[in-house]
């Protein structure tokens, strides 16, 4: 049991300095909004295309933070992660953008489309068994072997802050939010929006938003300590994974609600946002949205920035056409 | 035979005019660009993001144009239009923010989602055949019965300048483009190109693109005068409809070239720029993008304006998950 109102000592300067230092490296993605999804949903929502950033998802700012912050010493052996996808493919990314290795270790049951991707950018994948317990141990050997420094996919203080500069551009491109929405896996993500709006906009309301199958992050919000499950199973890959010390750190400390959908109305709100919003994203991306329809009581009237995390989808295996 | 040089009485001044008209009721679309197709082309594109436009298409333009041009005497009687569905979507819409009716001829085999948007929209739909002899004829009856006012989904005049729209917005949006490409069916968009661009940027390439499969416009561009064919087949649905000559006389006065891609290439294109570039858009949209990567050598080192067409794809159809 882990009950820790303590964290990283991360300031709003740090954020300020990640976004100067990833900026060669990133897009400033664009805001994007839907008459339709305000009329269905009575709110004002402000989508933060995420899906359309490099390598694209959100991951990619955490990863640039720590590989553009490494010393020359340090980096020339490399970087080394293990990750459900996104954070891999980001890694790569980074690490070729610099021009060293990056060692991941994925699970064997990551969509095809990741792994083409993570080899695309010049990662070099060992894969795992799809379980928190098979990818830490196997990574283990892997960072041993090589050297390399590990970059946690969310618990890594560097990668924190790199995600915080995502809301950071969301305050200069929305005015007067009253909330953030956004998915709850690690919790990377909300973390570092914690981090953010809590020195730049404390009054601004803070909702995770997970799936009923992978609650883990709910119950440990009620709980007030983490609970982590070994391999949950949920079509939204991307949130599979439990808290570790320093977002718990966060949610514990600034997150209003965490919110949870069914397995259903993720897959419907992830093909209702395809059809009206025009746009790929993931089944991760549809659970702030699915949670804003199973509780509209909640956000009716307010201006809602939405983090749509990332694009990266198996097109060859849309959960609406499995059987 | 029709080999027709003169062609609707349309200025630069017309298109700046229904820009003004329509401007409440659409979206200046954005330009999006993608560091792994100018990669992948040795060209730099620029993507004009119809998909995200109201109705889901840049129809949208010529048919606001159209319904908002109207006298009230003539517009209480509502519009009527046969159409292979966007424009058929774009007029119900600007007809519902109008408060008139409209009555659509649509074939029975366009994608359902495109049927139920159409309703949605609050058009009335008479369906069909898919081809162009029992389009017509069905039309011409719903007509009698209502007196309402017809817009052809390409061949009018307003619809033209409606389309013209697009490349204004390009226009103020990137600078200095050596060349503009489109999907190319009844010849609207195609048209409405060649009008602002012969105006304000004569030097400007505008290259058309449609399938091997439906390539009336190729043919018809090198026989000199229009070739239409009755129910082609393609996966490119927009694209099945023949030139008239309102359009026909831009396509040959204006247009670079009209280049075809087969039904592969349209799919990989199609599947390859959601993959990378994360919009959903229509299999006619890939189109160009096919069209280009099957002539590399036409746009190497140019900068080049892409128009990506519209969004509404039946989700549960997509090309590469049919057998």
């Amino acid at each position: 049991m882990l009950d820790q109102r303590t964290g990283p000592d991360l300031t709003i300067e740090d954020v300020r300095a990640a976004h100067a230092r990833i900026k060669p490296y990133i897009h400033e993605t664009p805001v994007l909004t839907s008459s339709y999804f305000n009329e269905l949903t009575g709110a004002e929502l402000f989508f933060k295309c995420e899906n359309f950033q490099k390598a694209g998802a959100f991951k990619v700012r955490g990863a640039s933070n720590a590989v553009f912050g490494l010393s020359d010493e340090v980096a020339k052996k490399g970087v080394a992660t293990h990750s459900s996808g996104n954070h891999a493919l980001s890694l790569s990314y980074a690490a070729g953008r610099r021009g060293i290795p990056c060692h991941v270790v994925m699970p064997r049951t990551a969509p095809e489309a990741k792994k083409a991707a993570v080899r695309g950018y010049g990662g070099i994948i060992t894969e795992c068994e799809p379980s928190t317990t098979s990818r830490e141990a196997l990574f283990a050997e892997v960072q041993a072997a090589t050297g390399a420094e590990f970059v946690h996919p969310y618990n890594d203080p560097r990668v924190i802050c790199g995600q915080a500069t995502c809301s950071l551009e969301m305050l200069s491109q929305v005015d007067n939010m009253d909330a953030v929405i956004a998915p709850i896996g690690g919790g990377g993500m909300i973390s570092g929006t914690c981090l953010t709006l809590s020195n730049l906009a404390p009054d601004m309301e803070i909702y995770a938003a997970e799936p009923d199958q992978a609650d883990d992050a709910a119950r440990s919000f009620r709980a007030g300590h983490i609970i982590a499950d070994d391999a949950p199973n949920t079509i939204a890959d991307g949130l599979k994974v439990p808290l570790k010390e320093n977002t718990w750190h966060f949610v514990s400390n600034f997150v209003t609600d965490v919110l949870t959908a069914s397995e259903q109305e993720i897959i419907d709100a992830m093909k209702l946002t395809w059809e009206r919003m025009k746009i790929v994203m993931e089944p991760s991306c549809a659970v702030p949205m699915a949670t804003i329809l199973r509780n509209p009581d909640l956000f009716r009237g307010k201006r809602v920035g939405v983090v749509i995390t990332g694009g990266n989808v198996d097109l060859d295996k849309l959960p609406w056409t499995l059987g």
